[in-house]
């Protein structure tokens, strides 16, 4: 059972790398960016949410520094824009799809990892959700541009939402983790995606 | 005498906290960020200065991670301009004089715990400066306008000043810490006053 | 010969933070920041890059807090510009010719110190792009600008080759670095003065 929870959570998280990478390049081309800066905005976009949480946690050098995929998408989101930007642009709502998969999952497994390093409950909410956002703020903040989770879109409150669900469940019921995370996931998509369906907004 | 002094300092340095927070969740307001956008900026402007200096001087979790009152200084800041921003703006002078408290606070608080972490004379000024100004460096950026302190104000001079005198009155008085503590915050914060009051510019 | 590697190296390296550190004087001046912000704004320039190195390798507190050169040359060119600014415009050509000795010289420096830090290959190289990169898209970033490098230039593409080829030099005959951060530095730099002599751009 947890073998297969495990290999799910492998296939969105690299879903959710590959939709943040390419939502990097598709603004790298968007500001006429040359290949090598789409292939770091693509990088940042969907590394500097993880990367900021592990510098707060202490957890140095970085996962990112450990790993290769972030790169191996980023490289791969890169040219794939850069070449066929019409055709990658053809399927943004899958990638919105994607996104909102990838937030959901960034957002429980970054609180997940700042419990595991002894942060408090109240923070681990909050490093899930940076976990989930930061990435999309850095990419918009290179391009000079307010990032959306500033812009009245329901993005940030599912990523808090799913983090808490971890959160909360965790510290009642360690054993049951995986349970959790795959319920906040859920919700934390689920909330995303009916906005984006529904073009829900929250204002004043 | 210096549990007087400690006290002052707190109440402070929770005032000043309160008015960071304000200036960002009034900047998140103006921007038609959603509540939870709002907080996010809030909690940023009151806390990323003191955020950067403890990355740099390796304090790592930071003290934000270790502390409640940011985060909840921000929800309530975050919420009060949410829902009450016509009334909140009109505390807006209020909001500048206890910006100027906070920014004589944070910049002698931030020489101060550099000093103790061994870093030199000279860092610890300036971390002491990035420590008042940078929390409205980040929330600037955030919203993808020049910071304040770039546009000619009297806003980096006196946080430079009061950390100055700080450092200099610590090292050659290490037993009377608490007394350039008080006089740079108060030299700091009075100097901003009178800029603020006279509506001081430095030009070339 | 070592010993006259080394001078060469440190030469250039002093033109190089010095040429950084002049591009964010007058970028804070042309946006009319006070004095203060100029020095600030210059210090950016010439070690953000090696800061977020420093920070992400976990070699805290960062080299920057424990040297002082970036921090004179900083002062040094915030006032140079502040006071004579006309005449610091009309030198922008050396300007544009040294940031790009500086360019190769902290991209081959950056990946060098990234391997030494036991970090891979593959993120060595990147360390030495972002090591060269870094100042200049903070300064920009700062100014609510899209940084240079997002802008069709080619300024990361020779940072990217100078650092692999001290990276892939390194890895093969480790007792040579001295050979290919020259060489790598040469190839970047190079580069990058072509880039900017033909005016050459890569485009979609």
């Amino acid at each position: 059972m947890h073998y297969h929870v495990d290999t799910f959570i492998n296939v969105i998280n690299i879903l959710g790398i590959l939709a943040f990478a390419l939502s990097g390049a598709m603004a790298g081309v968007k500001k006429d960016a040359d290949i090598v800066g789409i292939i770091i905005l693509s990088l940042m976009a969907c590394s500097c949410g993880g990367l900021v949480r592990d510098v707060m946690i202490g957890d140095l050098p970085p996962e990112l520094l450990r790993s290769t995929i972030p790169l191996f998408l980023s490289i791969v989101a890169g040219l794939a824009t850069y070449f066929f930007y019409s055709r990658v642009d053809r399927i943004r709502h899958p990638i919105d799809f994607f996104d909102a998969l990838g937030l959901g999952l960034f957002a429980v497994v970054g609180a997940n990892k700042a419990m595991a390093f002894g942060i408090s409950p109240v923070w681990s909410v909050l490093l899930g959700l940076l976990t989930g956002v930061g990435g999309g703020i850095v990419r918009d903040m290179m391009l000079a541009q307010v990032p959306t989770i500033f812009k009245s879109e329901i993005y940030a409150t599912p990523a808090l939402l799913g983090a808490l669900i971890l959160v909360a469940g965790k510290s009642i019921w360690p054993e049951e983790s995986h349970v959790f995370m795959t319920l906040g996931a859920i919700v934390c998509s689920g909330l995303r995606l009916l906005a984006l369906h529904y073009n829900w907004h929250i204002r004043r």
